[in-house]
């Protein structure tokens, strides 16, 4: 990443292969005098699709922003190709589900607050009123939907409703102890974003610490994956480990995890916020 | 590990925890003129058991290496232990099972040759001829079983009778594409290391490689464990990671992977040797 | 690391090598009635020094907390022994100096907040005023001591006299971005804790980032390390490293450097707190 | 990698950083039917230098084999690119020089054996006789050249006609422990690639382990790099690391510091040998 005082230009493709696609895009950056910056393309082989992402510089682009999608259409509809396109000056907004492990959400605060990521945090949703006040202190709002079984549906409406309300782009959840109904992840599809204590695909569901420790697993993880209608099955963003060995209880598991958790969520986050992630085939190509 | 010109005598033990334990052995080395040269212990709080690993040089101890463990075995019983003693100077024997992968057996040869470990391998068993000639190479007899639904019984059988004309202590797989009948395994019980090429207990079987694939995670790994009657389920010795990208095909996770699985086996074979494991409940202390 | 309703009691204790020295201190603290929980030991061969770490429960233990030191003293001057002795009730008092990056500060204060150390945390010093109302809002003083050429002298002494005054019992100095003087590392041997931005020994000094950056190196890391008078010298207590790649500016190393940063600090800090660290020749041994 | 019966070309790419570069290659690709299999392009934005690697398939290319660098050779002149170009089936031919010790030979010869990598290996070069059966038994002729103050001169300029007679297009320095003389090195500029046993630019020259023992660092590496005239200090093509602690002698270091450098040393290779390394600056940018 290097700065800029211009917003750059990218854009997200996927298509069915075949010749001549690198061929078209660039000649359609270059032929309206734009600069790429960074190109990333991949061929799914065993699929046959194609997936690129290139980031140019708007700097003396011919083609006015607003109209750059339209015009890129062309191109889009002619190769088949689902595409999104993004400036790096329109900041997303983003939302923290959480409920009374803090790590992840300072963690996050913490980045926000130095000014690393470009990303708008309006509010935070929290089944617990513990963070209510570090919300605060950090000039987000916090808005509290206690569960039970019986009011969930209606609280995720709510919940839904509110975030609509705040403009929020993408959710993230940061060790938030619910499990979201299928109708809330359908509302936000690949722009839930959640992190899970194990290396996925072990230790699917709850307590994966205590189930670690009972294996005698030489490793622990976490894993970042969005979060789809299967209960810890949506798409793997990122992944990391941490070494253990007979003296960690599960208590020391638990403690060294969550270092892991917390960074392995928040380098899921930059991605996201990069605009490098494409999903197909419930898995994720990570242009990074 | 720094070298002596005397052996070096290293009992292993596990018995209830209680008070004393360690005062009563190290006052036994102590009284009889014995230096110790590492010691290590644990205490399972859960399950209330005691572990300990005491290695202590034999030069000038007061007790002939022939009566060692009689003489210690007052302490044993009384403090109700299992516990075995092992003298540096007394190679282990180990046999090596392969299939038709070479990259594990090269590496462990490699090691051999080169006078790393301080063990002996007499044979290497194939169900497979391709590694007849390396074997012969490093000065190592090959003996071939091939196996069929109909003869498997009896070929185990022959094979067991031949490790122990050998006076084989312990059993290496070497990617050995095999599962082992339960009376084999139980003749070498905490004496079979095998390899599995996943981190544990995610993708336990056949394939993990393609599995790893069709999940599309961001790391692959390689567990090393000893073998019992439940498939890749024994307790664990080592396992290791590495990242993967949207880029690597299967053949390219079969690739990288296999260097962990070569450095994994061969790390968990340096603690059996070095006589630092302990099992318990299935699982491992590694005193390393 | 379990927890107990009674406080443990740890020796850390160095000293020549010699035959008996664990017998004589687990038989003072089985005599006692004392249960051990943890117990390590190490021989330095090369320069025949023994070092334990025993940490045992005062739970029966025959001798009130006011007077073991006392009593072990008979055993610790018959071995020459340099010992110290800790109870766990006891929190440690750490005072935090920062500058400017608070990427390591947050990752302190949020392990504070949750529990996770067992430490009082009165003061925060800076030379500038940036964290004055994060550290209120942890509720911890903040105390601003500008550095010029011409002050320096003065104004550590009146951060000494400050440290003294809240009975700080050691400092870490969480990304501080002043060179501290001999007289003040004098001051608290072995109790400054230091972050470095390099892998040690390579990249001293300032700007270790930009200088990964120059030489093209495919990884970068950070050092905690004991502050003494040479200048990123002191002895190393943790390290770890991230991978980089051509793709990365030093902007993003920084970015990615920040992780590790904050992670080996804290690790740092952890050892310290649990009394798990023995400095011997400039080295650390780490009982963790 | 995926394979496929036809062969690919590789073209590598290093020119002024100016727009329409990509989109000119890509067009030329098109034009004459070529099908992109990979595609990677950096920008050093400091340095304005852009850097390519493309790959793409010769099946129903419009150019013969040939024929294509002369054709392609109008648009490098253009865009003032140094450029070459490189077809998949022709194997490199790749000599190994040894000294005494073997695990990076062994590491090299097993993946061999094993078709592993695309590669020739004709001959080894020793200083000491050590490995000439090995060389023989995996069917690779190895040739003796023994050094001395006196004859070194002259001993290097027969190694290079030896080269020059195997038709070798890169060396492997597998812990060969001769400092390679500049005349030498200038014979094979980017050709040698050699593996040291710290990561640099920590420990240069001899010792390494010695001297992070001295150091008492928390981790231990090793770096592989392109010779150049200066010692230890050409462009690093890749490097890792393994933790190590107190209870780890130089002993233990050199051993678990093997591991790292068999592993480094091949996976240089492997990135030498697929056309995926540009030099720039003393510098690698690895298209991996």
């Amino acid at each position: 990443m290097t700065l800029s005082a211009y917003p750059s230009a990218t854009l997200l493709i996927a298509c069915p292969d075949q010749r001549g696609i690198v061929a078209a895009i660039t000649d359609f950056i270059f032929r309206n005098n734009g600069n790429i910056l960074h190109l990333d393309q991949h061929v799914d082989a065993q699929e046959n699709v194609f997936f690129m992402r290139v980031e140019w510089s708007m700097e003396g682009f011919a083609i006015p922003r607003e109209s750059v999608d339209a015009v890129f259409g062309e191109i889009g509809q002619q190769f088949r190709m689902r595409w999104s396109l993004h400036f790096s000056d329109r900041n997303q907004r983003m939302a923290i589900f959480v409920s009374k492990y803090g790590h992840c959400l300072y963690d996050i605060l913490a980045r926000y607050q130095s000014g690393e990521w470009n990303v708008d945090i309006p509010v935070i949703i929290g089944n617990h009123p513990d963070f209510e006040a570090v919300a605060h202190t950090f000039g987000i709002d916090f808005k509290l939907f206690t569960m039970t079984k019986d009011n969930k549906a209606e609280q995720e409406q709510a919940q839904i409703a509110l975030l609509r309300e705040y403009k929020i782009d993408f959710v993230v959840l940061a060790r938030y102890m619910q499990i979201l109904s299928p109708s809330f992840v359908e509302a936000f599809p690949n722009q839930i974003i959640n992190i899970h204590h194990s290396f996925l695909p072990a230790f699917v569901g709850a307590k994966p610490y205590h189930a670690a420790f009972a294996r005698g697993v030489k490793i622990i993880g976490a894993t970042s994956h969005y979060v789809t209608g299967d209960l810890d099955a949506g798409p793997i963003i990122e992944q990391d480990i941490t070494r253990v060995n007979h003296k960690d209880s599960v208590e020391d598991m638990i403690r060294k995890g969550r270092d892991i958790e917390k960074l392995v969520l928040s380098r899921a986050i930059w991605h996201h916020l990069r605009r490098q992630i494409l999903i197909y085939n419930n898995k994720s190509v990570i242009f990074g």
